[in-house]
């Protein structure tokens, strides 16, 4: 009996020392092949490194960030108004950012999602120009906004002709160029609704063309649609940046030619009542995914003329689209596609109807600003009515002597962007609200003490 | 004794058990933290897999490649010639393709750097619009781009401002924008010497622009510098495109202004005498790591008022350059740069050299075509003088009736690039040698089949 439990005494060692061995192979030989990696480690293990940084939970580290430490790590970059080697440190006087666009209410959504939305891009990733039907448009990513438009309902492809652009900035020109006329007796008018996004004018500026020229506002040209030589182009943004309405061309008739901007039509910002179905309408990451940087945006087009135009100009002016933007864009679409688009959007109008709440709560409580209104509008991608959540408050000054609400709020520490960049009156100023958590606390708690000394100054 | 060597044996199965015990925790708890990758895990998975997707040595597929069978891989795009699910299957009457300029020499090269060349982007890399100095250029791009151009010995930097662009391409019009001159009584005229790249003109054209106009021939505008009024902006390619000589300006005078076009100024294609310093310098990661699809390209300028309009420009026109590209470019320029350059130039050379020598010995063999002749130079990067190795072949037809010469290549099942392309006679043709290996030695079948017929034709 003894002699039979030392036999099984010994298997069991053998066993356990086979099994050891088999470990300590598994450890020195097998490791990349059971995790199926090879080449790609020592980029994935750099960019989780620079991921792992602290910067205090007020900023961030990038891979291409600047190397300034002696470790030849990038440094952090920081919220506005932190600062220090992990931004830490906050600077109370400091002005808080509420003049840009940058779209980084959006982060924390990435970093909820890192795993599915990271991208490895091999060193011999696609290095010709063009893919393999030998156009520089992605078929895969085609298919893929089409697939988004059809889950948000808010733009209507069936039919459709999509090109790409950097952002809707390029293809913004892309569309005034494809509109014109050629050899017309005078250069198609450009034109917009005031308040308007000044790029549309310092761009159409810009390319001092013989067949198109910026000429303001829109209203003054109502009655200049019928002459039959000349396209009257309208940029039309819907919803609006700066005010966030919902906005519609205000020329008609058959040379009035518009470019529907619907950089902002998406559930973060705006209802979405019916798909969108005009003839030429720009949309673009930047606000949707959050990716200002990558550079990508799409236009979908009725005619095909049209759209011929502006395949040729997105040819020659940049060979089209960086296929890396491309690429990215790809993941960024597929993350936001799944489930339907619920996540990203419910995430997205979270936070901004949540920010418009409480900033309209605070501006309530003295009568010396105003905020525009929007109406609240059946939505059918949430199936139910839904509160307005705008990308950006625009504030009016209502006291007689407050013309410059701009150098008002910047008395307060808070930086907004000048109604007359706008081409509307300096009494009226933009504040952005899809910037990070901490420049939209800043933001209301700059606004807060503002509203304090306005109960003390005056009675309510 | 017994007693003592059962303890010991009680001892090493106990130890052999704990051992067993962390090797079992480690596989199931600590392999991610061994190796220190979490969410990048999935992504790097993915682009290995895509990786290893086999086709045949002819092709390569794609993460973002059309996806088309049930497994939702995406499928190999194969080099010309080359077809079927894995690129096996040879099509013998296929036309080879030595039209494109696609740098695909250069993909074994990339292959070969597997794991240096790789890039993880986290899904909120940089998501807002501008880097840490509120500017669309990435300073430790730009000063990677001023270390490679002190190593290489291509260009001067030192107190030059540098712009960034989609590839060369959109800084081809950013410079004549920034050098044409405003309110002037005329529209700049922009010239190039004959043969020269097509772009030139179709982007200059499609601008349709007040303060510049394509006129062609830079040698017809030699006595119309001396108008005070206007420039006249030349085009100066070299080493040329298609031809490959190192062409100085045609033009001179205080009015006369040059674009220097540097895209082919790299040891791969060009001995570098000196290192060029004109004002307006333009070079692209096309032509150098072979990346056409990133755009990435950057303009070397002397005038800071050049530069800031360069700049005014790229940021109206597309906000600046995708920082996706600028992180890829990024990194294969730290590539390029290791071990002072010379692996990637040595590749490159080589390569070239190789299918110079191959090509001219071919078409040697017969008096039917000629070839164009580049002087050897000394390298100040090799340290030795080199022969040439252009990225283009650019052929003559000889006989009095081959007056489309690209015709004649064309019933050799060659398809290269018709001389009236580069404002030349169609007597020329353009052979690009920058393609697959595949590419090129298929070309080089059909040229050595085209000559066997030929000596059978006529006597040598």
């Amino acid at each position: 009996m003894a002699k039979k439990n030392m036999s099984m005494f010994v298997a069991c060692f053998v066993s356990s020392l086979v099994l050891n061995l088999f470990f300590i192979i598994n450890l020195y030989v097998g490791e990349d092949s059971k995790l199926g990696l090879s080449w790609s480690k020592k980029a994935a293990a750099d960019a989780e490194a620079v991921a792992a940084i602290s910067c205090s939970g007020h900023g961030r580290a990038y891979l291409d960030g600047l190397v300034l430490n002696e470790k030849g790590f990038p440094v952090c970059e920081c919220n506005s108004c932190y600062g220090g080697p992990d931004c830490s440190e906050f600077s109370p006087a400091c002005a808080v950012n509420a003049d840009g666009g940058d779209p980084y209410f959006l982060e924390p959504f990435w970093r909820q999602h890192a795993a599915s939305s990271a991208v490895v891009v091999a060193g011999w990733h696609r290095m010709g120009y063009s893919y393999s039907d030998h156009t520089f448009i992605s078929q895969e990513l085609e298919r893929h906004v089409r697939i988004l438009h059809s889950i948000v309902g808010n733009a209507v492809t069936a039919g459709r002709y999509i090109v790409f652009g950097a952002g809707s900035t390029q293809l913004l020109n892309a569309a005034v160029n494809a509109l014109s006329t050629d050899n017309s007796s005078m250069p198609a008018p450009i034109v917009a609704s005031i308040p308007y996004y000044p790029v549309y004018k310092m761009q159409t500026d810009i390319f001092q063309s013989i067949i198109f020229k910026f000429e303001g506002d829109a209203s003054l040209w109502k009655n200049s649609t019928s002459d039959a030589t000349v396209n009257v182009i309208e940029f039309v943004t819907s919803p609006n940046n700066p005010d966030g309405q919902p906005n519609k061309a205000v020329l008609s008739g058959p040379n009035a030619k518009a470019i529907h901007d619907h950089a902002y039509y998406w559930p973060h910002f705006s209802p979405i009542p019916t798909p969108a179905d005009e003839d030429v309408m720009v949309f673009t990451i930047s606000k949707l995914t959050g990716h200002a940087s990558t550079r990508f945006g799409w236009a979908i087009i009725k005619d095909k003329a049209v759209y011929e135009r502006m395949i040729q100009y997105m040819n020659l002016n940049t060979f089209g689209v960086s296929r890396d933007s491309q690429l990215r864009a790809l993941k960024l679409l597929k993350v936001v596609i799944e489930g339907g688009g619920r996540e990203i959007f419910e995430f997205g109008y979270k936070t901004m109807r949540d920010r418009w709440q409480k900033l309209s709560e605070t501006l309530s409580k003295s009568k010396r600003f105003s905020l525009q209104k929007i109406a609240p509008q059946y939505c059918s991608f949430f199936h139910e009515v839904r509160e307005s959540s705008p990308a950006y408050a625009w504030v009016k000054c209502e006291r007689e002597e407050d013309r410059d609400c701009n150098a008002v709020l910047q008395g307060a520490n808070i930086n907004g962007r000048e109604g007359s960049m706008y081409s509307a009156e300096d009494r009226y100023v933009r504040l952005s609200l899809i910037r990070s958590q901490d420049d939209f606390d800043l933001l209301l708690q700059r606004l807060n003490k503002l509203m304090l000394g306005e109960e003390g100054a005056k009675p309510l």
